[in-house]
């Protein structure tokens, strides 16, 4: 028996989010790795092992996803959102550099609806025009990168989307990353607050950057920021396909 | 009865990639509103009327929707890829800017995978750290700003996905892109080019920016350009989640 791999990725959390794609892989599959709360969600069935394990241990999920699909099992690496971003794929690559390229087993990865897709269609059309993700967690990189990233971001006048943007072991750092969108920005710029977008748990918040406040973001939240041109329509915030008006027009 | 509209991505191309939330959408629909070839996706039942539009028109598109909708029909508005990346949502946005708030319909926006997403998971996980996205399209901006953009995303070490690369009324535009990014980023820098993915069309090459051609690329194709620690394992490429030896480390 063939061994083989796919990183999937769930969506948001409604199930009515998950691809065609996604749940063929998941019906074929011996194995589901992932996060707790990830594996959760995979409906247990007979010939199907869960195999559930804790936050920053992707590496070690990772290796052990690789040994399974030698042994010929069909594994499926299971991320919310999509797995190529901020997720599970790039864990996988990293362990698969330590395996010579004979021994790569099979693997595709299957593209999900990433939360800031989710969070942007709830609150209308943030990312409508150039937008740029920015992960806000300082695990993997040191926060002097997410402060220079977040300059150019705003220079740039590209809307942004924020992924991890605070959590209890670091609660300074998204204020500290407000007050300097405030200084790029300017106090009148919208902010999106989405938290759990298409779970029973969802809340949305749209606020000027003057209004806003740390507290309004935890890990479940996504955080949006438009550009120079966004504005409301009703209940909505959308970001104008058009550049004109731009205050960084050269 | 109620009219509503529903902007849904249908995702890059495969049946499989399209979500259950869309399918239900217009499952329910009375009418579908969209450009030519996306429209063409949609197939035909009884009691389901069919609005092929030509490109350039989404203004009038979107109009002629919120007509229907006030008229008590079920509309969906159907995009390629994301309805909020590049796409429909904003425009429909647009022109409800026309309508007093009261007159408003029940409008919702389905996500869909995006292109980037779609091509990304092709090429391995090159959007694995903090990334951008880019319209290279001049329709709605002057290409100042799409170069000015450009230079703040290389200078931000952000990877970087391309939409709507290159046209015939522009061919010169896409060569002048690849050599400011040779200048800002080196020749050896990765740069994947996704067309079509996941139709009988797709074709994916992955080559260095010294090695890039403009002719790499049309409009089926999105460009991906990896950051300073983006590289190859086997057949894939992927950005690592560390930031660990960033050129623009501060």
């Amino acid at each position: 028996m063939t061994g083989w791999i796919a990183v999937a990725g769930l969506g948001p959390g409604d199930e009515a989010l998950v691809t065609p794609e996604v749940a063929a892989a998941l019906a074929q599959a011996t194995d589901v790795v992932g996060y707790i709360p990830y594996v959760a969600r995979i409906a247990p069935r007979p010939g199907l092992v869960l195999h559930p394990s804790d936050n920053r241990v992707e590496l070690d999920r990772a290796r052990a996803a690789l040994d399974m699909a030698a042994a010929g099992r069909r594994v499926v690496i299971v991320s919310s959102g999509d797995p190529g971003v901020f997720a599970m794929a790039s864990a996988l690559f990293e362990a698969l550099e330590d395996l010579p390229q004979a021994a790569h087993p099979d693997i595709r990865i299957l593209p999900g609806i990433t939360a800031m897709l989710a969070a942007a269609a709830r609150a209308g059309a943030p990312l409508g025009h150039d937008f740029c993700a920015i992960n806000l967690s300082d695990n993997l990189k040191p926060f002097e990168m997410v402060e220079h990233r977040l300059r150019h971001a705003a220079r740039g006048d590209f809307a942004m989307a924020f992924y991890n943007p605070r959590s209890k072991a670091r609660p300074h750092q998204f204020a500290r990353v407000l007050e300097l969108l405030r200084e790029e920005c300017g106090p009148d710029r919208l902010i999106i607050f989405a938290r759990a977008v298409s779970t029973p748990d969802e809340a949305l918040r749209v606020v000027t950057l003057a209004e806003a406040a740390p507290e309004m973001a935890d890990m479940r939240t996504v955080v949006i920021v438009g550009n120079f041109a966004t504005r409301r329509v009703g209940r909505w915030v959308y970001t104008p396909r058009s550049a004109a008006g731009s205050a960084t027009t050269p």
